[in-house]
């Protein structure tokens, strides 16, 4: 009998090298050869799945996107069944800020990719695709807690939303920079959440008080 | 007579072949060698002034900091004799963020060396000092903000000087990536100020009607 290959098993081992390789030394100067050696596969076997070092990266770089959206996911479903707005944020922030190791070698690979993007068009094209979609997510969430009256509504979504993202990646830099420490960053985050989430609830019509 | 060297002119033409490495290919695998070529200088003369790459690094990054400095300090005194914390904020930011070709150089050398003091103790400790000095700064305009009654009395100036640190850490890199324009990263800039000095200046005893 042939033996049965997991084809897209492989594809995510190829994947894992080359965060590995991205985490610790950078995707600059790394090869098709360096990944498939980090894989511990032959060249010919990597080449069967991947043609190109646009095309590998690119496929990691998804698949890295799609593990932290499961994560999230994860982390969100674990919430009690209507989880205010600033709830889900609160767990998305904390997803994205590089809290454990485990985060921390995501968000080394996350730099490394950004590093290379920068004079890359194509990794830079992909990147501009997936900040909006972040950003509308994050928007709708916001939106919702103005409508519940937990956000001023002076505070403008789609703003607070590109400044959420932002802040993310500058505190996970100087996390990693040993400026601050993971408990530090975390308190920052939930201090900015408590200023937009800065009013009590509306009572929702379930919770007022009976006439 | 001996030709007289300017040694301090010398060393800054050195460290600007820095930068230009930096901010062109990044300062991974960059050596004496590559610094000395991009100086137009031989190796020994480069020698002559650094003996190693650490102290050659470590000076190029302390004087991009004096220049950068030098250009806030520069922007902060062609305002007016006494400008508002919140303006000399702003000018702070504004030159923080890559708006120009000049700034997106320099935010570019900066990654550069962020990437390297990642991995890198020495570096990594000149960066843990840099940031609790202009943290401080930050924190200290704010606090004259909330004396002014434009900052909110319940915002923490040391936690909002941080965020702001992070914020255009953040902004620029999404910047670079062309996920926002120059315009936009500084109009949410001027839309989080607008925030944090929500309250309108108590007047100034000179500035009250006369009685």
């Amino acid at each position: 009998m042939p033996k049965r290959v997991d084809h897209e098993a492989r594809r995510r081992q190829i994947a894992s090298a080359v965060w590995r390789l991205a985490s610790t030394r950078g995707l600059d100067g790394v090869g098709l050869r360096d990944v498939a050696a980090e894989a511990g596969i032959s060249l010919g076997q990597l080449q069967h799945y991947f043609s190109s070092k646009n095309e590998l990266f690119t496929f990691a770089l998804k698949h890295m996107e799609q593990l932290a959206t499961n994560r999230i996911t994860e982390r969100v479903q674990a919430l009690s069944a209507t989880p205010s707005p600033r709830l889900v944020l609160r767990e998305c922030l904390a997803e994205m800020l590089a809290l454990d190791d485990n985060s921390r070698t995501g968000v080394l690979a996350q730099i490394a990719y950004f590093v290379r993007a920068i004079h890359d068009e194509q990794l830079r094209g992909y990147a501009q695709q997936g900040t909006p979609e972040l950003r509308r997510f994050f928007a709708g969430l916001l939106r919702e807690g103005v409508a519940r009256g937990e956000v001023p509504a002076d505070r403008d979504p789609d703003s607070e939303a590109m400044l959420l993202i932002g802040l993310i990646d500058g505190l996970n830099s100087y996390l990693l920079l040993g400026v601050h420490t993971a408990e530090q960053a975390l308190r920052l985050v939930d201090y900015h959440l408590a200023n937009l989430f800065s009013r009590a609830p509306r009572p929702r019509p379930a919770e007022e008080p009976a006439g």
